[in-house]
């Protein structure tokens, strides 16, 4: 295999000055990960940006709220930017654009109108009042030098695009996430028949959502999930609540229509679901018959077999209705043995213990829990292989470029680019931060700028950083043992009984009784051999608690001395 | 459906006293959850126990190594136990032995050769000696007036039983784990006939595996895993590493097999793979050619296409081998692109995120990695729906009662049990601590014992609790914020400027500098206030540093104030 794909070293250099009439390319985010989405395109000086997204932390990345694309490649280029394209409206293609905005409000913003709905609702959260400009498929603009085109692509989401640049170093194009439905709900096609003509213009360089590639085949069709849910909806006889992401318009309005078919009025349960469905609604992306939708008031006085809840939380994010419903603490909603439940989403990795918390919650109090492992009620909204080979086959690029995925999707989508004919050492493999340049119409790695994981914890971003988060850790998984001492300056005797106390360390309030006496024993030595430098006197309290809590209990909580002199 | 599936209230007395020739069933563990399985049958004052097992511990439970079942309800009781008996050799069955032991040195174990094998390996690294009574299938035994027959089950390791109980109350099954390969790879079935034959005599209760339960249809052979691992390790002309259970000798069979066929020499890396497959060796369930192992260090220096490594870490353990190589850390072997890795096993509920970041890793570094994502190279130790179907009809039980799983597993078993029909009343959806009485023919839960989490931290058993481990949540969250301050005792007046210090909370060593003027200013209001309560005093600061934190960071870190009166 070719030291592009698989040397298993990335450089760390500093690229060198892009070469004249070369397009760089550089990831901030959304390359060896799943989410945080945001190129950056470079030519002539100028700077495109496509997508601005947010990143959900992991287990290893305790009290973060969300994770940011790492600016600081393109901070001191801000009014460089020419334009920054959204290629849709979930959250790990948008979240990050208000955190973009407070370096530079006037930011010109490009997406689809639903997109771009979406993005005014959260800039709004943000009270920001960002600019947008409105583009629909087939439509082709150019910011700067940056001539896009945009193309219709059906995803989990309406009025998604993908996007086609021109500059002078060629012809590139991102799918953003993307699959081919051929019979989505809405009609929309992902334009192949566009991809096929670029393919004859020729592309230079194409970026490809890698997501599903490992994949095999072909997702069957959203369409397909109506009559499951309608089957399961028919068979109730009581109240029925569905879970849904809640950007998911197709997968509501199928919802809907099965409600009005079993003649069930709907409540929509959780903020994000009200407001996303009243955006839709608006933008006749979804229909709903009037006098279908009832609030949750109106709902809970209505006889079980006539309502269905469509709500949020399908993720089991703790403090969601559905998980509330699941422990018996939802306000208005208590699950009932012959209640229906359906799951009509996915597990996001990383979420299967507590969305599985939920179910048995549920299960537990008698409900019938309808999920994606038990039905068919779920349908992915990325291409797997089959239908990525479709792409690779109408597109025929030059060069290739996996994107939106971890190291196993990114290979395995390179893997299907070369069996479709793409050359192997045409296609790069690269991760955030490393610098891909097309010059003479071939793309290669020359170089890397430092990306980081930028973290938004509360009001405050940047702050947490990898040092709080490895204390984080520590504390949350031993607590910490704290011994205050006051000492007299002087003379470095103690003051007084050093005052011991732990938390998250031991239920038993005896579990530190044995610590008095060893600091107590360790002070008169340390003052016995002159020390009086408080933090010299710490560094000794720190060793000998350390030494005994490990000999004691082998545990390593944190050991906190707090040396005062008086 | 009937009061004792369904009513989603599950009683919290304590049961009356067991009716004269009564059989009495309570789980300690192992119902409500996939692990700790132990359950405790009492007849006439006299108790049997089957299994004792180990539950590991979630992400809310941090910190914790061991989660043990609930020994209150028997630890008085402990000299009425006749025996315990041990269904097969899985941590989840055998792991919390020794902490029994603590309590009963000499309780006689009952169990296979194989199982007992292990069991004596973990005592010995407890430094126990336990009483060990081997069994084999077939045998009919009574300990006290528990008579016991056992029956080969198949399953994930070799050597595992069923267990009939009979007392005078009538005739209990116990599957253990169990699965209904059809074409074992030792020959050993699934005794189907003898279960059959206890049917004709008449079983009273029937307690089933629910693992698999909502999983349709049937496992396929393990024996058809040998061809897919021969089909990988052919086309591999550089290293191969497998990684799998370290208790699965018949996976370890096939992988030896296959290094022979191929002419590669074997390393086995781990310690609990070297002593398994050495205990298993020893009792000739693992045949190894002569010379076929060789050390690590002979590995390392053998050509890499004759070389192939069996590996524990298959669940993405951080200090494992596997994950290890994965951060290019292990002290031998750094992988290389090309080589190939093999996870021959299931991802249990929970290890995800961190098996696939395993997996990222080693395809990062180029190798070609191959697990039950992509290839048939696992299957599943526990009967799904379609095999259950078969126990039930070959048992024709009276009483069911769903064992080992979550509540969707349980209530999916007790529905098979029903389709083959098991009257609904008789079908007993208990959870852990729900006593189970079987009288006169009909099992009926009769009330309740408290069950609750034993968690094991480094040496010490039960001293950590809920208390400690919300703390650890809170500060794994948002870590800490300490306050230190000396007050005169007799005025209440700060001696000195409050001590400040933040850990797990920020990266900026600025972020707390507001604090101490804050601290001060709340001081001299308490001193005005004549208060020298050190107490009162502390709360009056906590209260006002966590009302700062939350409005200007919205943050929740654990506020902690020392006074000490000087």
């Amino acid at each position: 295999m070719s030291a592009n794909r698989t040397s298993g070293k990335w450089p760390h250099n500093q690229p060198a000055p892009l070469a004249d009439g070369g397009l760089r390319i550089v990831a901030l985010g959304g390359i060896g990960e799943i989410g945080r989405n945001m190129t950056v395109f470079e030519y002539g000086g100028r700077l495109l940006i496509v997508d601005c997204g947010v990143l959900f932390p992991e287990d290893q990345q305790p009290g973060v709220d969300l994770i940011l694309p790492d600016f600081r490649a393109i901070e001191d280029r801000i009014n460089e930017i020419d334009a920054l394209v959204l290629t849709h409206g979930h959250e790990d293609h948008i979240g990050a654009v208000p955190f973009l905005l407070r370096l530079r409000p006037d930011l010109p913003i490009i997406g689809s109108r639903f997109t771009l709905a979406l993005v005014a609702a959260k800039c709004k959260e943000h009270r920001l009042t960002p600019s947008l400009h409105e583009v629909k498929e087939g439509e082709r603009r150019a910011w700067g030098v940056f001539d896009c085109e945009f193309f219709a692509v059906n995803h989990s989401i309406p009025d998604a695009l993908a996007v086609a640049i021109r500059t002078p170093a060629g012809l590139v194009l991102h799918t953003g996430d993307i699959k081919l439905d051929q019979l989505p709900l809405d009609g929309r096609l992902t334009d192949l028949a566009g991809f096929s003509r670029l393919g004859d213009e020729g592309v230079d360089l194409f970026l490809v959502d890698s997501t599903n590639a490992e994949v095999p085949g072909f997702v069957i069709s959203e369409r397909e999930i109506g009559p499951v849910l309608d089957g399961v909806i028919q068979r109730a006889n009581q109240r029925v609540i569905v879970a849904c992401f809640a950007s998911h318009v197709h997968r509501v309005q199928q919802v809907l229509d099965v409600a009005v078919a079993h003649g069930r009025r709907v409540a929509l349960v959780g903020r994000s679901m009200v407001r996303n469905m009243g955006i839709a609604a608006d933008l006749k992306l979804l229909t709903v018959p009037p006098g279908l939708l009832v609030s949750l008031d109106e709902a809970m006085t209505m006889p079980e077999d006539q309502v269905l809840f469509v709500s949020t939380g399908s993720q089991g994010e703790p403090l969601s209705a559905l998980s509330r419903m699941a422990r018996g603490e939802h306000r208005h909603i208590s699950i009932r043995p012959g209640d229906t439940v359906i799951l009509a989403s996915s597990m996001i990795p990383g979420n299967e213990t507590a969305v599985f918390g939920v179910v048995n919650g549920l299960v537990r109090l008698g409900a019938h829990v309808v999920h994606q492992g038990n039905a068919k009620v779920h349908v992915s909204g990325h291409a797997p292989a089959g239908e990525l080979l479709f792409l690779y086959n109408a597109v025929r690029p030059s060069n290739v470029m996996p994107v939106h995925g971890e190291w196993r999707h990114l290979r395995a989508n390179a893997a299907l680019a070369v069996q479709t004919g793409v050359p192997e050492d045409r296609v790069v493999i690269a991760e955030d931060g490393v610098v891909v340049d097309l010059v003479d119409g071939q793309a290669k790695i020359t170089g890397r700028v430092e990306v980081g994981h930028v973290y938004v914890d509360g009001l405050s971003v940047g702050d947490v950083g990898e040092s709080t988060l490895s204390d984080r850790l520590v504390l949350g998984e031993g607590g910490f043992i704290s011994i205050t001492i006051a000492v007299d300056s002087a003379t470095g005797r103690a003051m007084a009984p050093p005052t011991i106390s732990g938390r998250g360390f031991s239920d038993d309030p005896k579990a530190l009784d044995d610590v008095v006496s060893l600091v107590e024993m360790e002070l008169s030595h340390t003052e016995s051999e002159g020390i009086t430098d408080t933090h010299r006197i710490a560094q000794h309290v720190r060793r000998v608690v350390g030494r005994w809590v490990a000999d004691t209990y082998r545990r390593r909580p944190m050991i906190v001395p707090t040396v005062i002199p008086v």
